[in-house]
């Protein structure tokens, strides 16, 4: 019924998500974005001035959707402070089950898949969002809102996400730490990390049209003992011991 | 003397990196692309038909360059075949030294950090070309060949350029890894891989503007004790070591 109409949205949080979610409604046509609940003024100069912001639950409006977007471990305890009966309740974490949420209101998650800086613009056409809703007939709802933000929507269970909660681990902050290493490894040698970034873009290239069992080169892949014995003597005890644990995992995925 | 003129070039090899220098070679006015020398004809449908080969040392004509684009273990004995004076012999590997060759002629090395694979397109403009000479006045010659083909050209020493291949490693491979655990846990709970694909993305991306430290998020980054334990219950033996190792390393990067 309410579809043919605005969703109405109230964000609760102040965080890196909430900064981008806030950014997405304010520029959504479709999105009527009522209210934003902070704990405190922290970004407040992250988000769009237009929007009422509301320091009370109290004070909280009827809405469609209530987005909290605050730190796992808070959201429990938090949404017991939500009394009302009427609208759709969801979390934004990737880690935390349905029933983390403890309100009257209809639960949901509403999870969108990215790693978000305050400082970085990013295209939220782009970022999937895995959603999940208690009830059916919320689905309708909360898909419609995923799919006005987003051009890649998922709807996957608890399970599920929680897994893709870890993969995203290993996608983004292992990568990253990777990264991290390498750029250690230049510095030390004294020669630029900016050698190594076109590489890098075209390593996360290559997993468009290729997988990553396909697109691994390199010594390990190679079984290429001799190689992969020299670059052991050239690195710092804990550079090694990452070396030789993910070369036998290349060698494991490729004999 | 010789700058003012195009190069002449002799390539000597059929592998990935052979097929994409060549792509480059005969693309470029500046480059006189006039042999390319194989053992067999393997990866042959790969070269541009217009490039004269030869599979005899003996057919070798006089060139400015000879690039040897081989096995990294072959290069040794395959240079003391070229028993001319003329000319500058290089090879391409990131892991040889220069003292790998053992020809007459003067040495060098021309090392293209990139992952080459034969069906996918490259960018050679974008490719850094890490390059030394033994002699001096070979420096010109190496630095115009490699500026014609790249924009982004590094005079690095054999040292440095070892390091620079582990850091390539670390990377190229090992992220290439994540990426396949990251897919695996995917497959393994019946979710598509291609929902992590835009954060890895993002996450290469971000490094254009951030260092890999400030753009670090995630359970490790903020030692959460909590998920972490919770993740580590969640994986298969294998994946677990290296969930706990990268973690270790995450937090011990950012205490």
């Amino acid at each position: 019924m309410y579809l043919s109409f605005m969703i109405k949205v109230i964000l609760l949080g102040s965080g890196n998500v909430a900064v981008h979610l806030a950014k997405a409604f304010v520029k959504n046509k479709n999105i009527d974005f009522i209210q934003r609940f902070g704990r405190s003024n922290s970004n407040v100069n992250f988000f769009d001035k237009t929007i009422p912001v509301i320091h009370k639950i109290s004070e909280l409006k009827p809405a469609d959707v209530y987005l909290i977007a605050i730190f796992d471990d808070a959201i429990s305890d938090f949404s017991k402070q939500l009394k009302f009966n009427q609208g759709l309740v969801v979390h934004t974490s990737g880690n935390k089950s349905l029933n983390t949420l403890q309100c009257n209101a209809n639960k949901g998650v509403f999870y969108p898949l990215q790693t978000f800086s305050k400082e970085q613009k990013v295209d939220f056409k782009k970022i999937p969002i895995a959603f999940e809703t208690e009830q059916e007939n919320d689905f309708i709802l909360l898909e419609k809102l995923a799919k006005l933000l987003s051009n890649e929507t998922y709807n996957i269970d608890t399970e599920q996400r929680k897994k893709l909660h870890i993969a995203a681990v290993f996608a983004n902050n292992f990568t990253n730490q990777m990264y991290k290493i390498a750029k250690d490894i230049c510095e030390e040698h004294y020669f630029s990390f900016d050698i190594l970034k076109p590489l890098i873009q075209e390593t996360a290239n290559k997993l468009l049209t290729l997988s990553p069992e396909k697109s691994q080169t390199g010594p390990a892949k190679r079984s290429d003992e001799k190689v992969i014995e020299n670059h052991l003597q050239q690195l710092s005890k804990n550079q090694k011991e990452i070396y030789k644990l993910l070369t036998k995992s290349i060698i494991d995925t490729h004999k």
